[in-house]
This record gives structure tokens, sequence and C-alpha cells, in this order.
């Protein structure tokens, strides 16, 4: 993707989480919660510490992620909707 | 666990208090506050000082942890329902 | 063009997005929401970090950027409409 | 106690100021304010400055202290009702 | 003129944009906008970095500026009102 | 006072003001605004900057400060009403 | 005065600005609005940067300073009335 991040920002796309209950029984679509899966498309260079200096992201391209769920923008980039967020709204790397 | 919480933030899990009064009179289960205890399950590598260097967490996978009862996240990971908080939630370690 | 932002600031000039929907349908001007794409026109010479000196900005002059809707002061110059920003209103660059 | 409060927290356990007015009577329980004295139990280890070194607590177990009215958080460690604070919620050594 | 702003503060004096409209057709004084346009008349010595030092202003006597509407604390001196604001209110220089 | 202040806090005893008007009349006691004057009783070992190094505080034991009228929490030490206040909340020595 | 202000304190008198509209018209006390002039009659010493060092101030005893219309704290000193302000309250130096 051509798309590149500014500083800290992370570029994600989500993943649908599994659609039937424990049970078996299949969510109908407008039933399930918006997904706080997804997977990090593109990353920025980093913020900056008090010093200037470049802080290395601790994600990469391809990571399985979890959000919360109203964390980042919607945008919509080469016609797919994704999501730009901050670093720290991921909460961690599964 | 695969799941690893980034920088500052612990996935906890949580540990049920003992379920009788001091009287020994069991309490019904919607009638217990939502415990405040829990294990650490896993730790992110630590936040950065203001030289981006890492701050080391303070508590470590399988400490015993107290902490607010608002605090955190809930997750749903392999199915368990957990809570990721950051290490500034956690009150201190049993 | 003459004009300078200062600091971290940073000069641009919306670029409509398409005005055909999926299908084809062209959508009346009035009906748009307003673009959140951009080129950059100017770039200030940079924040300070806080020993003082300059962090030199990600963007440059002729980047395609991507910005919150809300963002920016809306500003006429030579008789053209523009939009000052902070550079960290730039979700990315194209 | 086995209780380590995290970072700069402090446990402290609340002391009964004199129950008696001036005049020697007997205040009723109920009547009376919520006491702001308090015993040190527990220091954590200490917040960190900005270039992530510890901060060395400035009470100590056993230390009798003086802190506002609705400092801290109620916590029950050992079947005993405990309060856990930040350092700066304690106002001074007695 | 004799007046010094202090640290990062600038002395503006306001400059009215020109009256007429694209169709030629001349606006009323009292349904003009207030102009968003000034010269820089003073400034200050500059504010100063975490370790004490002066950061140097990024605008001089003389600059032609640009500022939002509501920048700034509105001063009369030697009879004529001008403007006191901080330089980050100045958004760039024409 | 065995009382030792923490950080950079304060304890202050107030100064009743005088009691007469300037032409001689008395107010009653009612009616006369709490003091603003007071005498430092205690000094904590002061704040620490951002390396936690001391700062060492500008007040000391039996200066004579001015403070806001809202400052400080009203402490009872030794049966006597008295007030922390932080340092900064002095307004300047007499 | 004896009086010293704390940190970046300055103690300011007041000065009645002219009496007297452009035309000559004198307005009556009760319709002035409160004067935004003022002389300084003591400067404290100074704020501290993060390394905890003295920032000298930039004003001095004797300047005729310009200041916002609300800044500043009012005290009763030797029986006049002052202000007292930050530094950064001052606008400028006339």
């Amino acid at each position: 993707m051509a798309f590149k991040p500014l500083h800290d920002r992370v570029l994600v796309r989500r993943v649908e989480s599994d659609d039937k209950t424990a049970g078996g029984v299949i969510i109908p679509d407008s039933a399930k919660e918006k997904p706080q899966e997804g997977v990090v498309v593109a990353v920025g260079a980093g913020a900056r510490d008090d010093d200037g200096d470049r802080i290395a992201p601790d994600v990469k391209e391809g990571d399985h992620v979890l959000f919360g769920k109203w964390s980042g923008t919607e945008v919509t980039i080469d016609g797919e909707d994704l999501l730009i967020m901050k670093e720290t709204d991921i909460l961690g790397v599964l």
C-alpha cells in the first residue's frame, strides 16, 4: 500500500471475529459488535522523544492486534475502509 | 498465552474473592461486588522515559495483584475474559 | 507561494475526491462531504524539542496527504481557500 | 504484611483520633468525622523521574502521617480495611 | 515604539483587507469580518526552553502575518489599538 | 513542632490582621474576612526537579507570609488549627 | 518595600490611565474601566527550569508594565492596594 502513516500512527485493517456463538448459533450481521481485532497494514516512522529522536514503533506490518472499540479514525484508501490510530491505541499483539 | 500487551500495559485474569462472609453466609453471585484481585497473565515491554529508553515493569507474570474496581478494558482472548490495564492502574502486589 | 507557515504548521490545498459513487451516480455538490485529501503547499521550519532544537517536518511541499475532516483553520491567500494545520493533524502521506 | 504497593503508592492504616471533645464529652461513633491520621504499613519502591530513575519515598513503614480526608482507595487486605494512596496525598509526618 | 512585549509575545497592528468583493461591490464597514492580517510592531525576547535558554522568535518587526480571528489581547498604546499575542498564535508570514 | 510537611508543603499558622478600620472602628469578629497573613511553622524538604533532585524551599520557619484566601488544607495539630499548603500557594514574604 | 514576592511573582502598583477621552471629556470615576497599566514594585527571585535552576525575571523594579485586566490577586500591603501576579501575566514593558 502506498499510504505512509505519519509519526506514531498505524494503519489497521479490521478483521471480523468468528460469526458463531459458543453454541454454534450464527449471529446476524447487525447484531454483532464492531470488531476489535485487526491487522497492521502500515506503520509510521515513530513519534519523537523530548530530544527530538525517533522512538521506534513496537508493532510492524502484518501484526495481528487488539484495539479499543472506539479507537482510530476511519479512512477509505483505494476503496477499502481502514482505520488510522495512534500506536498507543493498540492494546497488544496477538 | 500468545498475547503480548503493548508498552506499559498488563494483561490480568480476575480472581474471585472468597464467597463467604465472615459469619460463613454464602453471598449469592449477583450480590457480590466485582473482584479487585487478579493474576498477571502477560506484561508489556514497558513504557519509555523522556529519552525514549524503556522503563522495566514492576510486575511480572504470575504476580497476584490488586487493582481499582473500574480499571482496565475487558477483552476476550481464546474465549477467556481478561483485563488489559496500564501498570499504573495496579495498586500493589499481594 | 510567498506564505511561510510558522513552526510545525503546514499549508494545505484541498483536493476534491472523485464525484461519482461506486454505481456511477454523480453526487450533487452540496451533498458531498468535505474532502479529507489535500496537497501540501508550504511547510513551516518545524517545532522545537525541549532543548529548543528544531524538529524537521515529516511532510514536504507537493505531498498528497490525508487529514481529519475538522482539522486546520481556513485561510484565503491570494484569493485561494487553503487550510493551515499542525503537522500532527496530518494522518499520513498517500 | 505481604502486600507491596506499586511505584509511589503507600499503604496506610487509619488511626482513630481521640474520642472525647475538649470538655470530655464522648462523641458517639456516628457523629465523628472520618479520621485524617494514619500509620504507614507499606511503601512502594518509588516513582520514576524523567530519566526513568527511582525517586526514593519520603515516608517509611511505621511513620505516623496526616492525609486529606478524601485521599486514597479503600482496600481490604487480610480482613483489615486499609487505604492505598499516592505519597503526594500525604500532607506530612507527625 | 517604546513597548517591549515579554517572553514569546508579539505586538501586532491589524491591517484591513481589501474592501471590495470579487465582483467589485464595496462591503459597508460594519459587515466586514474582523481582519486576520497584521504587521508585527514589536517582538519579545523569546520564551525559554526546559533548560531556561531563550528560543529565538521566528517573526521580526515588519513581518506581514496571518493570525486566528480570536487571537491576542487588544491593547491601546499611544492611542493606537494593537494586539498582543503569543508567537504560536501567528499562523504564518506572508 | 514535631510535624514535618512532605515535599514542597509548608505548615502555616494564621495571623489575625489588625481588627480596627482606618477610622478606628472595631469590626465585629463575624464581619471580618478570613486573614491572608500567616507565619511559617514548618517547611518540607522540597519538591524534586525532573532529575529527581530536591529544590530547596524559598521560605523558612518564622517567615511572615501572604497567601491566597482559599489556599491550603486546614489541619488540627496538638489542638491548634493550622494550614498545610504548597509553597507555590504562598504569594510572598513580608 | 519589605515585601518579597515568591518565585516568578511580581508585585505591581496600578497606574491610573489618563482620565480624559480623546475629545477632552472627563469620564466620571465609576465609568472608567479598571486600569491595565502598572509599575513593578517588587520582583521574585524567579521560577525554576526543569533542572531546578532559577530563570532570571525579565522585569525589574520600576518597570512600567501592561497586564491583562483580570490578572493577579489583590493584596493590601502597608495600607496600599497592590497586585501580585505571575511574570507571565505581564504582557510587556512600556
